[in-house]
């Protein structure tokens, strides 16, 4: 086992935080001296002076104040994303990625509708892994990703404007499961794809399982293209990449290749996937794949000849059944994998997989930790945090003791935390990244049974606040929070690394800007074209006369400049609310069909003439 | 002034409350002598012993514990109505009423989408006013009702199981704004007509304004059923029933008949109409209407001949320009009517309408509170709180002071909390009913502009939490909650008034429940009937092989009898998932048009095991 010296000379070096500014640094503080205080919790040999306990973890957030930390969660099979401030636990905003939704106007406008409909046209998603962009394994604030399971595909939200401006379908994958970034500076995506079908699913090899295929597919964060895809054995869900920009780690099950329960659960062990990046990338420059769907497929089954010479393109290794989730600690050193049907997780020695020819040889540390663990978080102070699903519980363990204790026999197990119940993913501040900041954790659960006021048969799951930073005094369960169905993991970012715009910059999009002297209407072949402005309280036209049958695009801009003052063209019985934030312009299109008046108005209640914010759109009968 | 022992008298006699149990109870404890203490506080009489500050008002609840209530917030343009706990402020759950939602399964099961489909087939709607159904002037937990301004409709939510159970498109009306029910019993659901258009709008006198009409619609609140609807002149907005089962109130805009915001201006006055039921009602059964649209449409424009005689239908008060909201005090004696853009509220004498010729002697105060006031709450303790749209604050004021003071010229106004920023509607808790419970208010502000991370142009709104139960420490600001556009108006009802079921009682659908033993694929003509179980961790078929081009049909029933154990149906590339309660059954019909390999799966996070349910849907090519 480590000493306790180099974890405190470790503490120390690795950030000097004793003298900063408010909340989250006094807790910062507090954690760092935990640190060194929760090795005493584990040996009694250091004294705890200087301790901040438990108790005193603010999680308040007094009216006026902000967050420290934007959380962003999936929202499963809603399909969308939601921002969290952390400790508050608020929901902040709603971002819809894979289906439409009417307050934003997405999939409303002709922009956002027609993203929606080149990625498929699905009107929904199933949303589990969001991920933010990292520059130098830390976030820059650029972009979050997230998958979609039920279509294969993966959305970028742009965190200029906290909203979904690219979806890619990802070929040759029909359940993306895992999300996550090629790290230390988002040179990929990766899409992990779930289920096994035939490749490609037109009907052929229906019935013959051996033949299907999955693939976890790269993709460039700039252009959402799709630069190249690797085949393989088994199912694949979660993943994570390394840090140091060569492995991408993949668990999976069905290494059976069964298309049953019964035959997906025959083998003892599956494998955590390693995919030794540059080497695949040296495969596709040197044309060794074969295109799919339109990308270079490059074979990564354990048969291919890609795997059998000195540096195979993915490694197996074998663990205990239907690993769930892997993440990578702070510090680059370890992949972690969670047993799921096993207690125990497996530590994966990412320097030694590189110099092993048995990957299996990697696996330093078996850790026994409980009944279902999943998912594995950090706190920067060489403690992991696992989820137990079974158990409904947390677990604190000693990163370096569970290696030692293959060894030892030692016990690395630090603390377990009752959660409320059936935690799936959990996710620490800045865990993801080489420097979490050890302060907030939070677990998302699954069932939440009698915790909140009885809603009826469809309760909400449960997001648990829990203060990590004070070894010493333990974990502490801070806040409940109900949660719509249905988060399935999260990404936590310090509030100062987000700088989201308060006002669109029309540079930033294509629509024509309709300023007060651009209004507009061009009429031509059953088509019109409405150019109008939007201000307080009214829209550039009173009144706006079409022909029965007329194709009608309205451009409309948001004219204003103060932040908040958004305004919408809301038009009845014609399904249309396009929103228009300051400075925004969007255009909507289509049939006016049936004769009458409609009272076009602003849906945004944006000032005491609001109600009176309303202009006519006469549809004339065609006779 | 009513004197001082009349009002602790009042306090006594209407609960007598000083021995209960934990939060809600102590806390409305201290609101009752808060009531004797706040007239200490304009009147420097009474001691305040016995006084509960509002620094020890408790809006913390511990991790576990529950909520004193349920608040239902309309979600705006979204289309949806959130439930909050109060005092917590955390979201409970949403439930989508007039656009699809996907996790929920809403708008994608046959049931619901055809729902949808008969309402009018709109993808979205404008829910501003939720309204819970009242017995005997309180709450009795069936059903909440909520307004669709977009496209004229009135949705019902059922408390069972707080889902969306019946929408009527409601004939005659373009924008149904107001929703309101008749009290003391529920007897209607009120849809009130904003947009004043032709009738019918199929493109007659287009631009004929004169000609256009708006309606109020009585709406049984058992069937869904409009009844009746009652012509009026001008626009409407909001309105409130009395308490005695006779008056209804609606304050509406543009008595002027404009079309143009400076048309819809230029007059000084508005009307607060009041429509006296039992008279609408001998007028119907008389059979002195004209059938349009399918109901019976009574005239209540002021030429109206039913408007000529002893007892007028319909009497339109003189008010102030553009009132906006109308809400009467709980013990039924005055409706009260904010004047928007004048700094005065109407407050009208119902007792005296009834009882005078000209209805604008009814009004018996005008306060003059801010600029801006929009909405009014009540404490039950004689108080009024209405929002200040322009000046972003809260006003405090005494109601009977108020009366008093247009003869005294009294300052009624009590207290002003400043709000963040331009609220719109406010409620307090029970504030519809004839016992407010005097503890909780909730401001909806419009903007919330600094007051959070910031997440981009499209900010969320601010619905802050304020204490309200103690008069003589006056109004504390207590929690900011962030919202996502637009909530516009709430109900509170105490906790133990909603008793919603854990489980699906099958009895309650029409769907076939499928048990084990009840599996079945039956094909016949190109169509597939499906029935088939769900259950941790399998569906009743694990293979379902179908043509291309076949009609297929699944009902699913989820078996599971333990609460929070939630299945789906999600079908990747058919944009299928249906939400299964315990015990609930749901069907879904779609089209088998492309032929492969499609793994159905199970979308909640039911067990250990929930990866591994799915079962292979194999569409086979048709040739």
């Amino acid at each position: 086992m480590t000493t306790i010296e180099d974890h405190a000379t470790d503490v120390d070096d690795r950030d000097p935080l004793f003298a900063r500014i408010p909340r989250r640094d006094f807790m910062k503080a507090g954690a760092a001296v935990g640190a060194v205080g929760s090795l005493a919790g584990c040996t009694g040999l250091l004294s705890d002076d200087g301790q901040v306990s438990a108790a005193d973890a603010d999680a308040s957030v007094p009216p006026g104040e902000h967050d420290d930390y934007y959380a962003f969660l999936s929202g499963g099979h809603s399909g969308e994303i939601r921002v969290y401030g952390i400790p508050s636990m608020r929901q902040l905003i709603r971002i819809p990625v894979f289906g439409r939704e009417s307050a934003r106007g997405y999939g409303y406008d002709d922009r956002s509708s027609q993203m929606l409909e080149d990625a498929g046209g699905y009107s929904w998603g199933d949303a589990h892994h969001p991920r933010v962009s990292q520059t130098d394994n830390d976030y820059d604030g650029r972009w979050a990703f997230v998958n979609d399971k039920a279509n294969g595909r993966m959305a970028r939200i742009d965190l200029k404007y906290f909203e979904t401006d690219a979806i890619v379908d990802v070929p040759n994958q029909q359940g993306t499961h895992g999300a996550c970034c090629m790290l230390p500076d988002t040179k990929y995506v990766f899409g992990v794809g779930e289920f096994r079908v035939p490749m490609p699913n037109d009907g052929r090899d229906l019935d013959d399982p051996d033949s299907y295929t999955s693939t976890i597919a790269a993709i460039d964060p700039e252009t959402m293209d799709v630069e190249w895809e690797v085949l393989v054995d088994g199912n694949m869900d979660n993943g994570d990449g390394g840090k140091e920009g060569r492995w991408f780690f993949a668990t999976g099950y069905n290494s059976e290749n069964g298309v049953t329960e019964s035959e997906m659960s025959s083998s003892e062990t599956d494998w955590v996937k390693a995919f030794d990046v540059p080497a695949i990338e040296e495969a596709v420059e040197a044309g060794e794949y074969e295109e799919v769907g339109g990308v270079p497929l490059v074979d990564g089954t354990r048969d291919s000849s890609l795997n059998g010479g000195d540096r195979p393109i993915v490694r197996y290794i074998d663990v205990a059944k239907s690993p769930h989730g892997v993440s990578v600690t702070p510090d680059g050193q370890y992949a972690i994998a969670s047993g799921k049907l096993d207690p125990t997780c497996a530590v994966i020695d990412i320097e030694a997989l590189a110099e092993t020819d048995d990957p299996n040889e990697a696996i330093v540390g078996r850790p026994s930790l409980g009944m279902g663990p999943l998912h594995t978080a950090y706190d920067g102070r060489g403690h992991a945090y696992t989820t137990l699903f079974i158990d409904s519980q947390v677990v604190k363990w000693d990163i370096e003791a569970a290696v030692e204790a293959e060894a030892e026999s030692e016990d690395p197990v630090v603390e377990k935390i009752d959660v409320h119940y059936n935690p799936g993913h959990l996710i620490a501040a800045e865990s993801y990244t080489a420097d979490p900041q050890g302060d907030w954790l939070v677990a998302l659960n699954k069932l939440s049974k009698d915790r909140f006021l009885n809603v009826g048969p469809m309760k909400p799951e449960n997001d648990q606040l829990i203060y990590i930073g004070d070894d010493d005094a333990g974990m502490e369960l801070v806040k409940d929070t109900p949660a719509y169905a249905e988060p399935h993991d999260a990404s936590i970012v310090s509030a100062d690394k987000i700088q989201p715009a308060d006002i669109y910059d029309p540079e930033d999009y294509d629509e024509e800007f309709v300023d007060h002297g651009d209004s507009d209407i061009v009429r031509e072949d059953g088509r019109v074209h409405v150019k109008m402005y939007s201000q307080r309280n009214k829209f550039g036209f009173q009144d706006v006369t079409v022909q029965e049958g007329d194709e009608v695009t309205f451009t409309v801009t948001n004219i204003e400049t103060t932040p908040d003052l958004l305004h919408s063209l809301a038009i009845p019985e014609h399904d249309v609310n396009i929103k228009l934030a300051p400075q925004e312009t969007r255009e909507v299109t289509f049939t006016a069909d049936e004769p009458g008046v409609y009272w076009m108005y602003c849906a945004f209640f944006c000032s005491a003439l609001h109600l009176e914010m309303r202009s006519r759109l006469l549809v004339e009968p065609a006779e």
